[in-house]
Parts: structure tokens; C-alpha cells; sequence
């Protein structure tokens, strides 16, 4: 259960009703998932928001399917079980095959144990990191 | 300052030296960094480490820089110090472009904005990520 | 399920009981929530939180409801969901309106979008900060 | 040392000596602080990321100086030496006295520690938080 | 649900099936947990991370359940609740008692407060802490 | 910098000296650390902690170094600095040897590893764990 109201498509005042509009279009999807319902109890933000998801994860330098698995990775590390399950399954969207998967898990554990290796011994940063 | 004596070239015992001698030649680097320094207080486990690191970083059906990208994201969101200057100093080596470091860096600030907002708001994770 | 047993009101020992009444008569509630039942397998550790907990949390130079947003950010940040539940629930209690809870978590989203930016690119602190 | 070049006053593209200037003026400050010159390395990032905080920051149906105490819990949770000093020292400069700041510690104590508990013990969430 | 297929034992290839008789009869058990169900979807990371976890959790310097203890607070601290429920459940058949485990999560409740005050304050490490 | 004056032991006003005193006869040291100087910006806070470190810490069903181990587990996660250096330096002190050192810390780089993996695939607990 949410700490708000998630708002459904048909009780949207006409501010939210336009974003979900936008996000079913040029998503190509015919329902608002979960986390924009819950994000429209307020409509500036939800706007604010969705453009910002736009301009930031679409096709530039990088790649929308390597955005999508940073995006997971930072999900992860931060425990959101929402944003695991959504974003997981939009890098499958955008093409993640198992073999990308199964590496991409292999570097997420790889990454999380140095970090606690080095954490713990506190290393100290070379010289050569910092120019 | 580290919990333990970073072990030096010229003190590292046999076993040490041959992981040590690996990681030169397999890198072309000339020197070792602390990391691997301090992890060379229990041998089995630098040696070990090592491999893992070859195996999981190297180049598969993922990009070595998509990897290292990955890497980062973990260690941004783990707040590890070092290994953020260090990942990012090997994502830079492997090609990073100023350009493709903005977008990766607005990924990771949309990704923290969109954790907390769910977390905060325990959004419920649609049926339609569960299947 | 818990990893301990919850200590029920009827099977309460004496020393937890009188715990439980206090918790009842101040809070002018009828039922003890699951934290102090869990809690309550270790009886002096249950009575010196509750002590803790209304010697902190109470009206002093901060506003109770401040407190309990305070409260609030730190259990979202550490992801605890019984947490968020319990004292989100409890900021409504103490007169949150919609309108402030909606700021709150503009400030939380922003607050971990800055967080994640700032680690990310290891900005050094400016010595006006450090005086 | 950051990860980035901090793009000072006197070599800001146009674009970025825009915002400066507005946060100069508007924070009546004659030196910008160094999380702005790391974001100025995106320009169009650091326009959006100036207004966010003027929305999000200011007075509303919360006070500015419980929104500045809500930003640096979230960042000693998230452990953001950068964010600490600098909304700590901006919380100051609202107002906050050493009475209010020791209550605020105090609850950062109090809520880490029902944090790790409740997690440690999988508390389930009572009932009554959930309607 | 997970997010990936967990690889029954009747399913499972030869090179799992192998590591899956070998966590049975090394454990005495006689079924197979989900996390190595889950892992098999990688099959040479499902060997490594069991001879890791055999090598690591073993008998040692450190007696197994002060391992497993050591294991479960980074898992509290991480909030894993699989890791917690399947850990702590470990420590309890290694011979956790009642009083043991009273006494651990005072500790991590002690830890968890002080690490929340230090940061908050950003304490200087004492001179002494590093020699 | 710290965010508070720490109270030197000559300036301390009464209620702290007398905790300062307790401290050094008890742990036989002549010297104040800098956490309790910080905490003695509260006194009444320094004295209840200084009660909770003494009951928590010492000799119980837990040995005190399995304590420090626990304690600088969760630091170690929480990625606290100051926690990590003076209370591995307490547990060396506690007669921590060298082999134990690197068998704890590859304890928490698998813990850290697994937690990373579990979290990731979202894996279900097993029913026998949940009772």
C-alpha cells in the first residue's frame, strides 16, 4: 500500500490526464504504470519529472539500453524494489539479452564487493587518480 | 591511511609477486595500484580477486566501458571514494567522452531522485514487472 | 514474519506489561504496535528505547511534526519500510497536510539527486564550509 | 580532487554565467560554491538543476528551515560529506539554533537505530498503517 | 518474483546439477534454497560462488557463527532481507541462542546510531587511529 | 572540520568532565577521543551514550570482540570513516590477529557480493526460512 492515492487515468485532472496522455503516446503503452500515478498526487513535479525522464534517458552518446542498465545499477545499489522490477524490465525492452544479463549481474557483484573491500581497509586514492 | 601495510613491489612475497607481475603485463601499466596493495594481505584472496576481475571486466556480450560505467554506478551510489576515482579513471582510458560522462552522470542523479520518491512513497511494483 | 517472536499484550512479563501500559496511556492508543512487540524480547532494551524515544522525540526547541519528518527522511534514505509506514502515519497524526507532505518529497527527490551528483564527481568541499 | 574541471566565474560560457549571476543576486553571495562549478560542466543540467532548488527550497507550506534540515538528513544517510557542510551551514544561516541542532541529532540517532532494528528483526507492518 | 527463472533441480543442466549435490550433501540437506536457483542462471558464477562461500564461511581463526554474525550485520546494514532472513536463520542452526542474538542487535543498534551521529557531525579520526 | 566545537577536557563544564573522567579511568587511556568531544556538545546525550556503550559493549553471551567485529561490520557498510579506524583499532586491541582480520573482511566482501546479487534478481524467500 502507498503512502498516497494512486491517481487512476479516469479521475486525473486535466494537468495530470495531458502527461499521461504524452507517456501512453510515445511510449506506445495503453496503461500508466504505478509510479506516475503516485508522482501526480503532485502535477508539477509529475510534469517535471516525466520531461526530465525524457530529455535524460533517450538515445544520445550513450545508449538508451546502457542508460537503462546504469539506471538499474544505481536501483540496486539503493535497494528500490519498484525501480529494480520497472527498469529491468525496460532494459529487456530495449533489447538486454541474458548473456548482457547474467554480465551485467557478474560486474554488479564484482563492484559491490570491492566496494566493501576497500571500504573497510580504507585505501588510500593514488596520486595518479588525482590529475 | 589503511587498516593494513600496503605490501610494496619489492616486499611482496613470491605469490604476490606473480599476481603483481600479471596485473603489469595484462595492463601495461608499470606500476601497482593501493588497492591491490592492500588486498595483498591475504594472497588467496588478491589472486582470487584478480581473476574475478579479468573474467567479469573483460569484454563480452557487454562493452568493457559499459562495464566500467556500471562499476561506477555501484561505487557512486555505495559512496566508495577510491573506487570511484579509480573506475572512472578506467572508463575515461577506455574511451569515456565528455559528452557520454554528462549523460551517464544525469542518469545516476535521475535514478537517486526516482529511488527515493518511490521509496518514500512505497509505491506498490505493478503486475505487470512480475511476470 | 519476523525473525523474532512478537511479544503479545496477554503474554507480556511484568517488566515489558508496564512498558506497554505507558506506551497505551500516553499515546491514548488501545493496541501496541509491532515494533514494541518485537522489541520486546529484550525488555531492557525495549524500555530504554521507549525512554529514548519520548525524551527525543517530544515538543522542545524543533516541533514534534518536524521531528517526525526528520524521522521520516532518514528511515526512507535507509529504505525501512515498517518505518515509513509507522511515522509517515505518524506525521498525519501530528497535523502533516497533503501540501507539506508533497514539499517533503520534493525536498527528499531533490536532496538524493544532489547527494548522487556531488559523490559522483567527488566535489571538494569550499573552505567557507569548514570554519 | 573532483572528477571534473570546476568551470570558474571568469571562464563560464555565457550560458552558465547566467546562472551564477542569478544565484549571486539571488542568494546575495559574491562567490559561487564549487557544487555549481562541478554541474556547470553541463550546462543545460545546471540551468535545470538552479531552478529545481528555487522551487523546491523556499517558503511554502514548510519553512525553509525545516526543508534544509530534511535535505541534510537525507545526506548524512546518504553520506554526502559535500551536502552535510553545506546545508548544514546553510540551515545555520536560516536560523537554526544549537538547541534545535542537538534535537535534530538526536532524532538522526534515534531513527538510524529503529532503522537497522527493524530491519535486523523484519518487523511486519501493523495493519492499522496500511488504509 | 524474481528476475529471473530460479532452475528447479530436475531442470537443471549437468554442470549445475553438480554444484546443487554438492551444496546437498556438504550441508545435509536435502532441497535447494532459492538464492543458488536463482544464481544458476550463470552457471560458472554458481561454482564460484560456492567454492567462495565454502572457502570464506568455513571454520577458521573465526569461529562459523561469529561469521555468520559478521554476515548478517552487513546485510541489516544493507537491507537485504533475504540475506537476513536466510543468514540469521544460518546462525540459529550454528547455535545462535536467544541471548546471543539479544545481544547482537543492541550491537547493531549501538553501531547504527553512532555511525548516523559521526557522520552527521564529521568527526575527525583521532591522530591515534592512524598509525 | 567538524560541524560542532569539540569540548576539550579542560573546558568541559562538570556533567561532562565527569563522563570524560569515567571514560579514562575505566578504559585506562589519558586521552578523550574525538567522537565523545562531539557528543559533549550534549551532555545529557554523551552521558546516556557513554551508559548504552558500556552496557552494549562489554562481556556478555557475545565475547567483546565478536562485539567490535559486528560493530565495525555495520560501519563498514554505512561507510563510516571514523567508526571503521577506531573501531577496527578497538578490536586489535581486543586481541583481533592478523589471520581473523582477513578472514572478517572476506566475510563482509561476500556478504556484500551476495546482498548486491540478491537485491538485484529480487529473489523470493524460501518458505523454511519464514517460520
Amino acid at each position: 500500500v502507498a503512502t498516497v492515492p494512486l491517481i487512476a487515468e479516469e479521475a486525473a485532472p486535466a494537468e495530470v490526464k495531458a502527461v499521461y496522455d504524452d507517456i501512453k503516446s510515445r511510449r506506445g503503452v495503453d496503461r500508466i504504470n504505478n509510479f506516475w500515478k503516485a508522482l501526480a498526487n503532485d502535477p508539477a513535479n509529475l510534469a517535471r519529472f516525466w520531461e526530465d525522464m525524457q530529455r535524460v534517458m533517450g538515445k544520445g552518446a550513450l545508449d538508451p539500453l546502457v542508460k537503462e542498465l546504469i539506471y538499474v545499477a544505481v536501483s540496486i545499489t539503493n535497494n528500490c524494489e519498484y525501480c529494480i522490477h520497472s527498469h529491468t524490465a525496460a532494459a529487456r525492452q530495449r533489447g538486454l539479452t541474458d548473456e548482457q544479463y547474467r554480465e551485467f549481474l557478474a560486474v554488479i557483484g564484482l563492484a559491490a564487493r570491492a566496494n566493501a573491500l576497500v571500504t573497510a581497509m580504507k585505501v588510500p586514492v593514488d596520486q595518479q587518480y588525482l590529475v
